[in-house]
C-alpha cells in the first residue's frame, strides 16, 4: 500500500467517474462494487469485499445509492486510520450519524455534495461542497481537487448536505416552474424553444431581487419591498385564474399563494414578498427560538 | 390635438411611470385615473372621464388593475381611429376579447406584457412583449420604444399574455423554490445570504439543460436524457424525506414527484426528465390533437 492509495466504494455512474479520474491522474486505486461487473475496463485493483478495498486505501471515497446503503457497506469494516469521504446524497442528520460512526471506529469523516454530472467529474464544470473533518480536507485537498472545485463549509459534517438539500429544492422549484411554463405554452400554441430563452433571461434578471430577499430573510426586516406581498397576491390570483382557464392547473402556485395569503392576513401586505418564508411550517418558531 | 398626442388611462404604479416617461420625452400627454389625486405633480392634461381622455390622444395606453377594470373603464367610450395599447396583465382570452371589442368600436388593439418594475420603465432594463395589430406596432414603435425594449410576437392579441402567463409561472417556480430553500437553510442554521450565491450559480448552470428540455418537449422525443426520470424520482424521494425530517415540508416537491412518477409508471424511467411535462392535465390530449 503506497501512501497515496485511494479506494472507491460504489461504481455507479458517479463512483465510476470518480475512479476513472483518480486512475487518469496516476493514483493507485482499489475499487469495490456490489455487482463486480461494473469494474470491467477499469485499470484498478478490484476488491472482493468492502473490507478488502478499505484495507488498500488511506483515502476511502464512497458513492452509493443512499446513506443507508453506505452504512450497510461499511458495517464491520476496520476503518482505523482512514480518511472517509462520502459523496452520497442525503440529509444533514445522516451525514452527522456517519461522522459519529467513523469517529467511533477510528476514522475521520468528510461529507461531500457533488454539483456535476458524471460526465463533468474531473473538469472545471464540477464543483463539490465538503464539510466535516478539517484534517481530511487539508490532507487530501489535492486529490479531491482532481474531482472538481473544492469548497469547505466547516466542521459540521451535516452542513454540506444542509446546503445541498436547500439547493436541490431551489433547483426543483426552477424545474417545476419551467415544466409548467412549457405545458402552458403548449396549451397556448407556443413552442417551448421560443419561450425558453425569453423566460431564462427574465429569471436571470430576477437574481438580484433574490439576493435582496436573502438579506431581508436573514435580518427579519421586510419593510423595503419593491415587490410587495399584496402585489404578488393579486399577481398570483391572476395567474392561477389564467392557468385554470388554460386547463393546466399547478398546485405549486396555490401553495405559494397560501404562504403569501397568510402574511397578508397578518397585516403585512405592504412588506416584501420575501416575508412569505415566515409562513413555512416550523420557521416562525425557529425565529423565536433563535 | 396634435398628431403625437398620447393618453394614459390608469395612474397606478405602472401607469404613472408610463405617463412620466412620455412627458419626459416631450409628448403632449393626457391622463385619467379613477382617483384624480394620483395625477398630482404630473405636467399632463388631467381629464375628468375616460371618454374625455381618449378624445385627446391618438395613442391610448391603458394600465389598470386587471382586464375587467380595463373593460369597465373603456365601456361606452368613442374609440374610432384610436390605437389602443393595453399593458394590463391578464389571460390570453381576455386580451383577445378586448381586441374584438376594439375592432367592433373602430379602434386597433395591441396588448403588451411588461417585464420591468415601475422604477425601470423608460430604461434599458425594461422590456415589453407586444402582440395584436401590426399597424399599431409599426405606427407607434418609436413611442413604445421609450418605455422599454419592444418585442413583437405576432398578430394574435393573446400571444403576449400567453408568453406572460408561462413566464410568470416559471418565475413563481423559481421564487417558491428559493423561499423554500431559505426556509430549509434557516432550519439547518445556514444564512440565506450564504446559500443564495451558490444556489443561483448552480441554477444558472442548469439553463443549458432547460434549453435541451425545451427541444425535447417540442419534438416529443425524450430518448436522450442525461437526467433521467428514474434518477430524478429517487432524487426527489430523498429530498422529500430530507425536508420532512427538517420540519419544512413543501407540497410543490410532492406534486413534481407525482408528475415524474406517472411517467416512470408508464415505462419511461430511462427517458429525460423533460417528459414530466406530459403528465400535466390537458397536455397529452393536446399532443394527440395537434
Ligand atoms: N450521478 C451524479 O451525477 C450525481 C451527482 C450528485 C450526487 N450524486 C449522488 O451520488 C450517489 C450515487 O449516484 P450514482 O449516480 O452513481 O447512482 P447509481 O448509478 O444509481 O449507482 C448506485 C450505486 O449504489 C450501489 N448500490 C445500490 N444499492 C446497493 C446495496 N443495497 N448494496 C450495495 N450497493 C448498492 C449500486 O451498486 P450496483 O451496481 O451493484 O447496483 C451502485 O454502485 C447518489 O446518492 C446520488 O444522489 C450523483
Ligand atoms: N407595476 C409593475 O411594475 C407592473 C409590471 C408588469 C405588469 N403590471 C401590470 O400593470 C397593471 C397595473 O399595475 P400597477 O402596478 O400600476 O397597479 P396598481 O399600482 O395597483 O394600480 C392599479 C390601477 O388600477 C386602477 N383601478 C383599480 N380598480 C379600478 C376600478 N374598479 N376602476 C377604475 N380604476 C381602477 C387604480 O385606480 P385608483 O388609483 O383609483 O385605485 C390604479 O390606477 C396590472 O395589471 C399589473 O399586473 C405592472
Amino acid at each position: 500500500m503506497t501512501s497515496e492509495a485511494i479506494t472507491v466504494l460504489g461504481l455507479g455512474n458517479l463512483g465510476r467517474a470518480l475512479a476513472e479520474t483518480f486512475l487518469r491522474h496516476g493514483h493507485s486505486t482499489t475499487v469495490w462494487n456490489r455487482s463486480a461487473a461494473k469494474a470491467s475496463g477499469l485499470a484498478a485493483t478490484v476488491a472482493a469485499t468492502p473490507a478488502e478495498a478499505v484495507a488498500d486505501g488511506d483515502l476511502v471515497v464512497v458513492a452509493v445509492l443512499d446513506n443507508q446503503v453506505a452504512q450497510q457497506v461499511l458495517r464491520g469494516v476496520d476503518m482505523r486510520g482512514r480518511a472517509l469521504v462520502n459523496l452520497t446524497s442525503g440529509t444533514p442528520d445522516e451525514a452527522r450519524e456517519l461522522a459519529r460512526w467513523a469517529e467511533d471506529n477510528g476514522a475521520k469523516y468528510l461529507h461531500g455534495a457533488v454539483y456535476a454530472v458524471p460526465q463533468t467529474i474531473g473538469t472545471a464544470e464540477s464543483s463539490i461542497n465538503y464539510s466535516g473533518s478539517p484534517a481530511v480536507h487539508e490532507r487530501w485537498q489535492k486529490q479531491l481537487a482532481l474531482l472538481g472545485k473544492v469548497t469547505f463549509l466547516g466542521e459540521d459534517a451535516g452542513r454540506a448536505s444542509g446546503y445541498d438539500v436547500a439547493i436541490l429544492s431551489g433547483m426543483y422549484g426552477l424545474i417545476g416552474g419551467f415544466l409548467h411554463a412549457a405545458a402552458l405554452a403548449r396549451a397556448g400554441g407556443i413552442k417551448a424553444a421560443e419561450l425558453t430563452p425569453m423566460m431564462l433571461s427574465w429569471l436571470t434578471d430576477m437574481h438580484p431581487a433574490l439576493v435582496t430577499f436573502a438579506e431581508e430573510i436573514d435580518n427579519g426586516n421586510y419593510a423595503g419591498g419593491e415587490s410587495s406581498l399584496a402585489m404578488n397576491q393579486s399577481g398570483l390570483a391572476m395567474l392561477i385564474r389564467a392557468v385554470e382557464t388554460q386547463g393546466v392547473p399547478f398546485a405549486a402556485l396555490d401553495e405559494l399563494k397560501a404562504l403569501v395569503d397568510r402574511q397578508v392576513a397578518d397585516g403585512h401586505g405592504e412588506e416584501s414578498l420575501a416575508r412569505a418564508v415566515e409562513s413555512f411550517r416550523g420557521v416562525a418558531s425557529q425565529r423565536l427560538a433563535g
